[in-house]
């Protein structure tokens, strides 16, 4: 949870900090290791009380910059501290002292008995995202949220009591690791593909991360939409991956190629229908060149699929790379239903040809034996009865109307200068773009200080970039909510104009 | 699904086979590296259809002793020509020419594209172990389940339909990557612990895997019981650990300070409470010798508490190492609702101090942003209702009627000679010797001929061992069945003791 009423002292600079500490940025930044200089400085500051409870600790950039060191080595600090108990960090708020520190995990410093890798696995986002949009004190457009008011509880639950009336023993025993045979029948029969190519997942995550485990070896690279999906550039950063940015709005082939020449990737991760954030949908055209590249230097394409059954006119998009690809050898599809049903249900799955399907299998037992059976076997039901196509029905007219509530609100309560976005036809995603003159992230701390939650462009890139972006999640507030909305985003988008485009301390050291 | 009637040729020898090859050994053997010139000896002389679909390849230890080379080279190669879809192998049954070769998966070499990792990962235990537990055909008292025909279907489903009523959007929305706060706090009042201890988890494997990516470098040595958790064992070996076995029937305190000094381990992993496969319960005082070198030695326990609360008796077991150690810094416990309630439903939880905690969320969220809430609202409405300790006296009841009906049922059909085991006073498992001229595999592959499906040692030792060695599970199957289960066991031990107590070809090559 986060904590509401912290009071927010006036001075969270870097000069500030120092200030407290009795002792300079140049005391610090000549010592090395610097990593362990930071902790120690900030540690003893905090447990002796100089830098008091509440305390906001300046931003990971700007202690950065003003130490001349990168980012992530201050994140690293910062974590370690919060490993320590002394800090917490919350996402769009920055990182506080504990009021409560907590230190006493003795005989164990555990800090020291992390393994190298998870270490490296200091990106807070996803926990923050999946904590902000449980926490019913906020109102977040941040995380991906369909309109759950929609949701076929009734529906739902009478498919619930059916299986439980007839098939109980099969959802109390184990099941395939692949997934149970009827659900992937249904799979198979709705989304594309034959059985045998699904393996059922307990969300897209999870595909995500057995997709890094098969595929990927340490230095392997990795193309990705550029802006992309937050989580796959975590899971694929994570498993040692180099990133590559194909920018996903010009979608140009030649560029593409470009890259696959230049960097060997070992895999194309692309959103190519209502893409997640931009909303933009790859023509036809450009599927399949990018298909002939993908055959032509064998490198395979993971293609997530998860808005397509989330258009919001009547023309249905493109179809999937994966149906592009007949024999299915080029393009591993994963698919989830987050998006069209709940994300609180935690069931995807990805198509992909039978060795990868078997391979993934392998690692997926080691990580989790099977999905939960009762859920596959209620979806299933839903997919059967049709409850799914009158529910995706129902749900594209109310995200219709959401998103055109949120778009008219923005335009009659936010100057146009300060908020540049398009109207997306499909997907769950307004991508703005603000002028020079305001930071995402200053946007985003004025915001959730009115207990509106937005999200930074910063996680979608692979590279610099987003600082002056923000993704809004139209689908997940109703439209009686867009005005309120739009107007703690006004406020919030003056406020921060008025702190200016850069980093409001910069103390440069050369 | 494993193939029913595949006619069993006479000829499964490593010369039968290379009769069928038209070469020798010999040949091959000389040839570098000897993993590719396997693979594509068998793969040209099946493709070109010399060992016919339905062949069975001599068993991988066969072949290895025939060629003089690691077993874990032929697994490698019979993988390998089963991702390339010409052979596949079945737990018990061994590995088998397939009917249909699925070749056709180009333009890729999948193959090639696999990390180095993920290649080996393929021990295909668990995956085997599910399929077989979800197959109706088989009677399996190899999977470790409980007496599924007394879960509590209509209460669960009265919980289920309270918690849709009134707290659908809690469901379907996001949930904390911790865990539910209300499940948290249900889960800190049943079983110890306070609720920000606790990491919820979608099974107890999804947690050994968080452990070992959390805490385990590749090279780190980890101590493990021997015989120990096969699940936990498969785990850590893929993530590259040297696994110590430690005698856990003997569970001698000074052997273990003996391995402590010897290996530096990372962790220590015991299951001390009706341990699997064993059954044994480690004393309070080896209890307490245990936190205490581990506190001297600054090495972590990892507890798996699963059977708690399976016991038999009326007199409950010893605490559990993570209750006597009371400011839990020595002692991460794993705990799961797969034994208690039902395999099906995964959910396990994981408790420990808060930095770990915070630090497995931050795998957590990469891997499966957070456990389905649903059954989390369910179960914790069944413990507040009383439901799960009723629950649990229906079940110990009804698996002390399997023990004392499988254990009369062994001790009258089959000669004590063949069959010794002890009577455990709970969990779920008779863990049994054979005597040196009957061999484990042969005793599987003559069940499983009728259908029954036994477990052999082997996966549940760190080294060499359990080649003598069966595990039933006497409470996956009712009462009434312990007869036909015990007189096929009798006619597996007795034809499985024909064939001997070494493998049944062995051509040494000096």
């Amino acid at each position: 949870m986060m904590p509401k009423a912290a009071p927010r002292q006036a001075d969270q600079s870097v000069n500030g900090l120092f200030r407290l500490l009795g002792t300079e940025p140049k005391s610090l930044s000549r010592a090395r290791p610097i990593y362990r200089r930071i902790v120690a400085l900030l540690g003893d500051g905090i447990t002796r009380g100089a830098v008091p409870a509440g305390h906001q600790l300046p931003p990971e950039r700007d202690l950065a910059a003003a130490l001349a060191i990168s980012r992530a080595t201050v994140v690293s600090a910062y974590r370690e501290l919060e490993a320590r108990g002394l800090v917490r960090g919350y996402v769009g708020r920055g990182t506080f002292v504990s009021a409560t520190p907590d230190t006493a995990s003795a005989p164990f410093a555990w800090r020291g008995k992390i393994a190298a890798s998870a270490l490296q696995a200091n990106e807070t986002t996803v926990r923050d995202l999946v904590r902000a949009a449980s926490d019913p004190r906020l109102i977040s457009v941040a995380a991906g949220v369909p309109a759950l008011e929609c949701f076929p509880t009734d529906a739902f639950q009478r498919a619930m009591t059916r299986v439980l009336a007839t098939q109980a023993d099969a959802a109390w025993r184990h099941g395939p690791t692949e997934g149970l045979q009827p659900f992937r029948v249904a799979l198979a029969d709705r989304f594309g593909g034959e059985p045998e190519h699904i393996l059922v997942l307990a969300g897209a995550q999870q595909g995500l991360d057995l997709l890094a485990r098969c595929l990927i070896d340490p230095g392997d690279a990795v193309i990705i939409d550029r802006p992309g999906y937050l989580g796959a550039i975590q899971t694929f950063r994570n498993a040692g991956a180099r990133l590559v940015g194909w920018d996903i709005v010009g979608a140009d082939t030649d560029e593409l190629e470009e890259l696959l020449l230049r960097y060997r990737p070992k895999l194309i991760y692309t959103n190519p229908t209502h893409q997640n954030p931009t909303g933009v949908t790859m023509p036809i055209r450009t599927r399949r060149e990018l298909l002939e590249l993908a055959a032509r230097y064998r490198v395979p394409i993971v293609e997530d699929d998860t808005y397509r059954d989330l258009a919001l006119t009547g023309a249905p998009p493109p179809p999937s790379l994966f149906a592009l690809d007949e024999a299915h050898t080029v393009v591993i599809r994963i698919n989830s239903f987050s998006k069209m049903l709940a994300p609180g249900l935690r069931l995807g799955w990805i198509s992909a040809v039978r060795p990868i399907v078997e391979q993934l299998a392998l690692i997926k037992q080691q990580v989790d034996p099977h999905t939960q059976n009762l859920s596959q076997m209620v979806i299933a039901e839903l997919i059967a009865q049709g409850v799914l196509d009158k529910h995706l029905a129902t749900l594209k007219s109310e995200h219709r109307r959401r998103r055109d509530a949120m778009v008219q609100a923005l335009r009659q309560r936010v100057p146009a200068a300060q908020l540049r976005f398009g109207v997306p036809d499909g997907g769950m995603y307004l991508w703005c773009e603000l002028p020079a003159g305001i930071r995402a992230r200053a946007v985003q701390d004025c915001a959730v200080r009115e207990s509106l939650m937005v999200l930074t462009g910063d996680p979608f890139y692979v590279d610099q970039g987003g600082d002056h972006q923000l993704r809004i999640c139209y689908t997940s507030q109703p439209a009686a909510r867009a005005s309120q909305i739009a107007e703690t985003l006004a406020r919030s988008l003056s406020a921060a104009a008025c702190q200016g485009g850069a980093p409001p301390v910069r103390v440069r050291m050369v």
